[in-house]
């Protein structure tokens, strides 16, 4: 295994890292001129490192192969993001990891819900395969609630029985974030089922506002972290509960700078930095973990206990050894920063290795497509799908709220034409279609929407929370169909149509959710929708963001999935006509 | 499994503890109107904590069968002694956790170095049975260096394959002090198969002065904590290196205030308390690791951090989770206090159960003696196997060091009687006897000491360091006859004999090392056989303990093993006589 413990001949290797440490054998690296942030001493020591193997063998002088002279910059552990879904970057792992290397970031441990909702085990088989020779420590965490939910039809199913199967795996810590908070606290077996399947490993929780007697229930099953704290008092709370606290800095949402208040240097061991969901603009724009650790000393933390919590508070937390700092037998990860105000990150070492310098990755990195593409399979599909037969009357429709993932529930007029129900521009109620693309079952979920401002054509995407079925809105049947089709197309991705003809559009090859493209060229296709689907009309910010959200059926107040229209309140399927 | 995780059926012990935690079903116990004081959120709150299934399930209200006010008292989790030979007690293990929990000790983790140099597998297999149904958690180090040295002879060899057997015992966290730093640090193949067998469990160090690139060498084997500091400079060094610090207050090793100052907020999660070696006086008049608390408090540490450092520390660095805090999920082990200044202990609950008030358990607790006595196999003994044919000339004398377990080396005029070297008393010259009493192979080592001022009698032990012979001292070879045959006729213990009569004697059934009798009768005997020997004409404070040490060839600078004179410097074994 690329990132654990001593290679084949464990004995060798160790014998010879003893050597290198004693002095015996040169080592392969010496980092002379360093300002050390000892994350473990809680120190800055001028002095050198020595590195063999992959591994820091020592400090002080050393005869070495190779030097590299820091010029008195600082050398810190590299930097670890505790929870994040690398889907939401949109990039494949290899192109995830050119983008975050070169701003420190050297390990993450990630959850793979979305891909495994697409995939199941063939999903995480691909993460695991795709990330083992990456120059970042790629971790996992089981994706616990798939499918979310019994209103949809998601890709596959990940039992418990499949989890136990996987738990054992070396880079698999344990459990991804229960969202299932109801389903822990009332002791459903099935759920109970999955945890028990951590066997001593990690459980990681998502509990956002979950308190009380509800948070003792949540906590006494295991659950040992959560990353949804929004308010102080939750995080105090659930820090007092012995939750690890992940302070979560992500596009959508951004709790840092609120939670911040509460660390002190007594507790602050209890909580690290995740980033959650970052889309590729906010990538680009903030960068990663660095970005955080900056936030956090403007907020009046110290650098030392800022470092600490991107570093070795991960990493205790989640019982990796050798991760974290800088001292013998920990991995030669390093973030060189020029200072410790704004934490530019000027080079990055992987296992001793230089792999980014000003900002680039300088190493060869590739995304991996093996058996991961065609996953849009929707049969024949054709604009009689598309029709809703109506009387007229009252219909349930869903109203966007700007910026939020919410929705509200609002009663609109049915507009008819030849005995249908039809998108009505001129009121802003665009019908909405989520089309199950994992099975071919043939479920089509019609309803409409209200907030897009879409006066003409069609948007479609593959990136539809959690089951990552095919969403589509549009002003016509017609667009609708040619949206879907050319989605289809293209085997997953994102597009915008007027008249039959594609403006603009994102490949998504892999699981329909990522790109095989590097991070510039899906930020350029991304602002290029942005921009087609205002000369629609749109008014919204960022439309598939928001298109991403309204097949969630775990976030209030009316959801449509390929099963139909959701009233997450009451939790079920409701019929789009009022009586 | 007493100790970890839920019992037989997970599954519904899982979903009962749930229900509790929610309010569904009554909690066991609730303990209202407590300060807790909270190490995860390092806070001191006024509240009520619930208990069920000897777990914590919440704070606040609850409905519970019991209810216990604790009337405002601090409520502490459970001490934790991170490194401790229980064997040095002289107590049984079930008499050890009767002292050591009254003072509100609910962990510890040990190291059976003596009983397992004396009867290898078997001592461990003792001390594990003998402790998995006390009420206090007992884990266990596997001892990595017996036999200590090639120059003596143990009663047991503890190999690398008996290691990999017994490392995956959930109650073994790892492998115990590497005493044999040179090993480790020139790689010697033994050494490094031992380490090896840690599969990622925690490899515990002992380092004493050990720096630079010898100490970046033995910690790039994987050995991850030292409790041997110091000195502030040593134990600095070591923690820049990774190492947790465990801090030391033995009967003979006192560096707790020493490295004190090295403490501070930053940094003190990679400190804990161990005792190592108490023996019964010490235990008696200071406690345990609540006065360790108490000193660290008077250098100035706050007590949070102080209590942080008995307990959670100690828990996170040997990976326990549910120990060391007080909060859903953990262990209900709790040491009551009534104030933060003396940290008396007045009450301690194990799994929510009181198990000691006022500073006296109040549950059975009884040594268990099964299969572990009887170790003294001598075969017969003769006043023959005490003579030394000598011309005369001079030798190699021990020279005793008051209060230190080093020794000097000296020379010294042989005294002759009928072509024998003997005892000189007037000089303070006495003869000294160290014989093999594990495999009745007769090897007897013989030598000089100076130093006891013992004018006549003789005192014999079996505890002596680390492969635990019976060692002897006498002014005459009758009196050193008699009480080895005292020692042997008691099949393990210590006398005191004058003119071939018992003037006192304390039996230690159990491998020759610990009593089967509570504390209180250990101390008594131990004070009559000082006394003893003060009759006797001895000068020194505790003429047992220097004599434990008089036979380990791992300190300078002359020592007597069961195999002849050792000169530690130089690793060998030296004649008796000088050229």
């Amino acid at each position: 295994m690329y990132c654990l413990g001593y290679g084949g001949d464990i004995f060798m290797s160790m014998k010879r890292m003893i050597q290198a440490a004693h002095g015996d054998i040169p080592a392969d690296v010496i980092f002379r001129n360093a300002k050390l942030l000892n994350v473990l001493s809680a120190e800055i020591l001028p002095g050198s490192v020595a590195v063999f193997n992959g591994k820091v063998i020592g400090f002080g002088e050393y005869e070495a192969v190779h030097e590299i002279d820091l010029g008195g910059r600082y050398l810190l552990p590299g930097f670890i993001d505790g929870h994040v879904h690398l889907e939401s970057s949109m990039l494949s792992p290899a192109e995830f990891a050119r983008e975050i290397l070169p701003v420190g970031t050297t390990a993450v441990i990630i959850d793979p819900h979305e891909i495994v909702n697409v995939m199941g085990e063939r999903g995480l088989e691909y993460i695991l395969d795709s990330t083992w020779n990456l120059p970042l420590d790629v971790y996992v965490m089981l994706s616990s609630c798939v499918p979310a939910t019994h209103l949809e039809t998601s890709g596959a199913e990940f039992t418990a029985e499949q989890m136990r199967k996987w738990i054992t795996h070396p880079r698999i810590l344990g459990i991804g974030e229960m969202m299932n908070f109801p389903g822990v606290i009332h002791a459903d077996p099935q759920v109970l089922e999955k945890i028990a399947t951590a066997e001593g490993k990690i459980i990681d929780g998502h509990a956002p506002l979950v308190s009380g007697k509800n948070l003792a229930a949540y906590v006494s099953a295991g659950i040992s972290s959560d990353h949804e704290c929004s308010q102080i008092e939750e995080a105090r709370e659930k820090l007092r509960n012995g939750m690890f606290i992940m302070l979560r800095e992500g596009s959508a949402a951004r709790n840092l700078a609120t939670i911040l208040p509460l660390v002190n240097v007594q507790n602050s061991r209890f909580f690290g930095f995740v980033t959650d969901d970052r889309h590729p603009d906010f990538l680009l724009e903030h960068g990663h973990i660095n970005s955080m650790i900056r936030t956090a000393i403007g907020a009046g933390i110290d650098p030392i206990t800022a470092v600490q919590m991107a570093t070795i508070n991960t990493a205790r937390y989640f019982r990796l050894s050798g991760v974290g700092a800088v001292a013998p037998g920990y991995k030669a990860d390093f973030a060189i920063v020029d200072n410790l105000d704004d934490f530019r990150v000027v080079q990055v070492f992987k296992s001793g290795k230089m792999v980014a310098q000003d900002g680039e990755l300088i190493i060869a990195s590739r995304a991996d497509t093996q058996n991961i593409t065609n996953t849009v399979n929707i049969g024949d599909f054709s604009i009689n799908h598309l029709k809703v037969p109506s009387t007229g009357g009252n219909m349930r429709v869903i109203e966007i709220v700007p910026n939020q993932i919410i929705t509200q529930k609002t009663i609109c007029p049915v507009a008819i034409v030849d005995g249908e129900a039809v998108s009505d521009p001129a009121s802003d109620l665009l019908k909405m279609v989520v089309v199950e693309r994992h099975r071919a079952t043939g479920n089509v979920g019609i309803g409409f929407v209200r907030g897009f401002g879409i006066q003409t054509g069609a948007l479609a995407s593959t990136v539809a929370h959690d089951s990552h079925n095919l969403i589509a809105i549009g002003a016509t049947d017609k667009d609708i169909l040619a949206a879907i089709r050319a989605v289809k197309e293209m085997q997953g991705g994102q597009v915008v149509i007027r008249d039959g003809q594609v403006l603009a559009g994102l490949a998504l090859p892999i699981a329909g959710l990522m790109s095989d493209q590097p991070l510039g060229i899906v930020k350029q296709a991304g602002d290029r929708l942005v921009g087609a689907a205002r000369t629609l009309g749109c008014r919204l910010a960022n439309p598939f963001m928001t298109l991403s959200f309204l097949a969630l059926p775990v976030i209030p107040a009316l959801k449509l999935t390929d099963k139909g229209l959701v009233d997450v309140e009451r939790f079920e399927i409701v019929p789009l006509f009022c009586d």
